[in-house]
């Protein structure tokens, strides 16, 4: 438990899952491109990197969360990285990319001996705060392994292995997503119906998610939607995850009618 | 318990609900329009009317299990079938029609001194034979207190009283059946896509149904679209109510991009 790790990105998700870590006890390197981001973490003792490469150890383990894989492959580039990791170095890559840029970035760790796993997160910052993230993730056995308790460690419930294959667990993060973004604007829409006709929306929620939809995404939604409140109908999915549903799609030779309506709604 | 209950319509949600009340000690005229369906109820004890209006008792109760409103009207316009009903009478009736209609129909038996409960119903024929039945209904309350172990007698799991206003309860279920198609077709089109894309579908739904989405319809529908059997994206839901929805709300003024583009697919 007491391997040091690499740490890349604080943003709203990384941050709570970095403390999580360390509260794992973890000790970390971190490197966050606005350095001030790491000032709790080193408080408690995390090691600030200047750079991306600084928070690598040879063969060690480093995780990213980054918001798609251009930042990814930004941090990748930067001064050696990937020679850096080396060999039985492991890259938890966190973002949620295309599945084909997953490919060649797993391609590009490859050729340096080093290990891709991508892990796209499902879950808000309040669920990463709370080790309520969901992950589905894919790569070698081998490097899953390592990645496995560090996973559960920075904060999912649930971790589900979707086999070594580079591309299919942001397949499985691109079709939830979808999933979302279709139930969120679904849920809006009715809501608006049904307080437009003068019904009692909150009531009409309570009743749908307790019986037919007792799901967290209709439940949470659904509130904030029946409650009027400053989040009516914002999705915390952002457009371009239903674009790279749509993308991928296209070149499984799919039609996706319902993601492309989402898109023009978003 | 022993009030006699005139019943109409013994189709797939008929029958079994018919059913359960005869097993709770009610006994039944019943009426449907090929006779032979009733024969498993009258081979129980029940009686078999001819003609919608010799189910009725006056001031008794009436339960109607018809397709639409148009179907009840058809109902009600037979053989002074209202004026037999009459003062005390109640009507609750089953079907999802719009809530124009429903209105209409409350102010015809009102007419006649007796009075229209609106209690559609949420399941489907395996959920009405387990009891397992969700029910919204609304309608004035004195009727409603006769209603509510009628319905709970036939098969509800659970009833939502939304008021004494005819044509709320027709709202939430036009409400819940076009959240329900528009989590079918997004089912269909993220499981086609995981499919074509070569990841393990199964396996998605699995994931999918046990965190973000752990509810009865997302499981069901998704696991048969996963499965890929003869149901492969067949909602149980009609086309007709997703189109009574749209009506519904454009009558109070809403849009409905995602009701359209169902609608469109459907």
């Amino acid at each position: 438990m007491t391997e040091r790790i690499g740490f890349i990105g604080l943003g709203s998700l990384g941050l709570p899952m970095a403390r999580n870590l360390m509260a794992a006890g973890y000790p970390l390197t971190v490197y966050n491109r606005t350095a001030s981001k790491a000032a709790p973490l080193t408080a408690k003792g995390a090691m600030q990197a200047e750079r991306p490469v600084d928070a690598v150890t040879p063969g060690g383990i480093v995780v990213s969360v980054l918001w798609d894989a251009d930042a990814v492959d930004n941090v990748v580039d930067q001064n050696g990285f990937l020679d850096r990791l080396g060999p039985g170095g492991v890259h938890i890559a966190m973002c949620t990319g295309s599945p084909e840029a997953a490919k060649t970035l797993a391609a590009r760790h490859a050729e340096k001996g080093c290990t891709y796993v991508e892990a796209p997160i499902f879950g808000r910052p309040e669920a990463a705060e709370a080790k309520a993230l969901w992950i589905p993730f894919a790569g070698p056995a081998e490097a899953k392994e390592r990645a496995r308790p560090i996973l559960t460690a920075l904060g999912a419930q649930g971790v589900f292995d979707f086999g070594e294959e580079i591309g299919t667990a942001t397949i499985v993060k691109l079709v939830g997503n979808f999933l979302i973004v279709s139930a969120s604007n679904s849920l809006r829409e009715a809501v608006t119906m049904a307080r437009n006709s003068g019904v009692d929306a909150p009531a009409v929620i309570d009743m749908l998610t307790q019986t037919l939809f007792p799901a967290p995404i209709y439940q949470s939604y659904g509130k904030r939607l029946a409650e009027g409140g400053a989040a009516f109908g914002q999705s915390d999915i952002p457009a371009k995850d239903v674009g790279l549903f749509k993308d991928a799609a296209g070149k499984a030779k799919t039609q996706t009618p319902i993601a492309e309506m989402l898109l023009d709604l978003l």
